[in-house]
């Protein structure tokens, strides 16, 4: 152990700021200090920590010469790239708990971590507790990766648990989630996969040394879903759940989606319940590895944004190194994939070419095949998918 | 990425050597090179890796310029012992799979890194494929853990999943994993819990910075387990599964055991089948983490073991930072425990002094009792325990 001493600048103080601070109230340790944290609305936040000091101005954090690290954890990805650029500019290091801001400007974000030889952590934001891309980063950095594949947004688990394991229907289990803190009062993000595509992003850098913007990706939520789909997967028994996946597919070929699986029991992520994350990573060698914890919260998210902050005791920085091995695969949409497809006119069946329809259902209110399409076709009519009324879920075979 | 180069010197080529040896062939990195084993029969392994430099001689090792780094991975405890503390004292960084060594050894080893400023890894002894250690150290080294609870040994649990889960009798489950690799020739190891007890000390060092000797934890297997156990446990819908359990019950107390537990279906563990190992690690921010994956086998834990060996790379040690903690528990025995408690004459039952007996049963050939005993008289009679024909098994309420 050495003497080092962070004295934090801190941004925001929403549940997970909180979360942090609550923390550190916990724990005391003699070696982790918040002096000032700079907020929206200061009169909201000082009477939940009266001992600290709130400012409105970036300004001040900036300038406090005392403060040598910087976290940021808004909602506002704008204002949050400036502030961890600004501060990285600085040489400040910086734990970012704002994935949409990472998943946009992760290779900006590298680049200034290195012409100003400082760090950036943010293993919080991606998993809340489950310290996923620091174990891609370290542990797994030397077997051959083929697959990583999880729940990564919590309230869209929340929900579809509801749904599958209490009966509830959809709009109520939304509520509940909504009223317990799990879900945005713009759910979105957490519903249309969106939450889920930037932890992708991230959790794909560092697990295959690729980088892919988010609107290459293909991402279907669980918005579209209705009692049909969930009666389809209950006599399949089957599970749906919202799942991010990167699996490559051969040695130069690395897919990637945000979709809803239709699980059978045997799968590991099946059995991650409510506001829970699961991680499944597939090695040449270890076969399958499976991480489990709570993805969201204020404490849980807090202690991890800690263990990111602590990190720099030591001088720890993420390494990236296989975005310089020399044989990365390729981020390709090129692939079929069988999937369960409910739809309600031929205009939107024909959205998709059907390969190989292995199951065909119709009726005056009720229409699905399986069969197989392309993940380049999903891609590129994504948008008229989400916006008719059209349910999907990928039904692999076991 | 630096240009270090790493040599190996190897200590022993059996299943975990020898899958070391077939990582690096797959993967060819440019930085790790074994340089020479060391065997006791050179005859036995040549044909196994014809390009690989095989000896009989320590000396030979050790007295190779060439050689910068040192690969333990023998049955030999003592014979590991010498060569670990050998490396050490010569400044050379060590990875060690000997986890009895390494319990045994822990507080010396730890000593002589710091004497001889270098560094001994041993994440892939502790759980095959899963990183608990290096989690344990870096990611939850803020959180207050409460607890980590795990199915440390896969040979006893593939035993107890073919009885549970496939309705096979002991004897021929216990020869069906010798005949697939999973147990060794002499089973006492993992079946009595030892193989367990020793990764649980390790476990306990970096979860908690308190050393213990195997002495004196209470350590009983699955070795006296017969078809009544089997029975009751399904009639109460749970499964018995060998388990490592660290946990601080206050402040001040750490209690340690490797028992058998009667699990409920809803916990994590017990869904942990066959030859893989799962931790449930427990903290007061995040709730439960759970971990699960291979635990034994060439191919994961020679992965495992590369791992350890590539850290080196960025000169990464276990900082042991909790050894030198302020506020760490003490090891304590002065617990109550609820068991189940299988005997089969009145001076057994009387071994133990049973408080609030919630269920007690009698007959010709089948006698039980569950109810609370102290650990410390479960450690003190355990010699006793072994060599009888009772059974016992933690049986928590829910």
């Amino acid at each position: 152990m050495n003497d080092k001493q962070i004295y934090i600048g801190l941004f925001g103080f929403g549940t997970v700021g909180k979360g942090l601070y609550d923390v550190l109230q916990k724990i005391k340790p003699d070696n982790v200090h918040i002096v000032k944290v700079c907020v929206r609305n200061v009169a909201k936040h000082r009477h939940q920590a009266p001992e600290l000091e709130f400012t409105t101005s970036a300004d001040e954090i900036f300038n406090e010469p005392h403060i040598n690290f910087i976290v940021e954890l808004i909602d506002d990805a704008q204002a949050a790239y400036d502030i961890v650029k600004r501060a990285l500019t600085a040489g400040l290091p910086v734990v970012s708990g704002n994935k949409k801001m990472l998943a946009a400007h992760l290779p900006e974000m590298i680049e200034l971590q290195q012409q100003h030889d400082t760090a950036l952590l943010y293993d919080a934001s991606a998993c809340g507790s489950i310290p996923v891309i620091r174990n891609l980063e370290e542990y797994y950095d030397n077997d051959l990766l083929i697959s990583v594949k999880g729940i990564l947004n919590g309230s869209s688990n929340f929900i579809l648990s509801k749904i599958f394991n209490e009966g509830m229907n959809y709009s109520d289990a939304l509520a509940l989630a909504q009223k317990l803190g799990f879900a945005e009062s713009d759910p979105t993000l957490d519903i249309g996969g969106w939450d889920s595509v930037f932890k992708l992003i991230i959790i794909t850098v560092h697990a295959f040394g690729v980088y892919v913007e988010s609107d290459k990706i293909f991402t279907f939520g669980i918005g579209n879903m209705n009692e049909h789909d969930i009666r389809f997967a209950q006599e399949k028994q089957r599970r749906i759940k919202l799942v991010g996946w990167a699996e490559k597919v051969d040695d130069n070929r690395l897919i990637l989606s945000v979709m809803p699986h239709l699980l059978s029991k045997q799968k590991y992520i099946y059995s991650v319940e409510d506001e829970f994350n699961g991680v499944v990573i597939k090695g040449l060698f270890y076969y399958k590895q499976f991480m489990f914890g709570q993805g969201a919260g204020g404490f849980p998210t807090g202690s991890a944004v800690l263990s990111d902050i602590t990190a720099q005791l030591y001088d720890y920085r993420y390494e990236y190194k296989k975005l310089h091995s020399a044989h990365k695969p390729e981020f390709s949409n090129d692939h079929q994939l069988r999937i369960y497809y409910r739809y309600d006119t031929p205009h939107n069946l024909n959205l998709l070419n059907f390969k190989n329809i292995s199951e065909s259902y119709y009726s005056e209110d009720y229409k699905y095949v399986v069969g197989e399409v392309s993940l380049q076709e999903l891609h590129d009519k994504a948008p008229q998918l989400r916006s008719a009324d059209v349910f999907l879920s990928l039904y692999p075979e076991d």
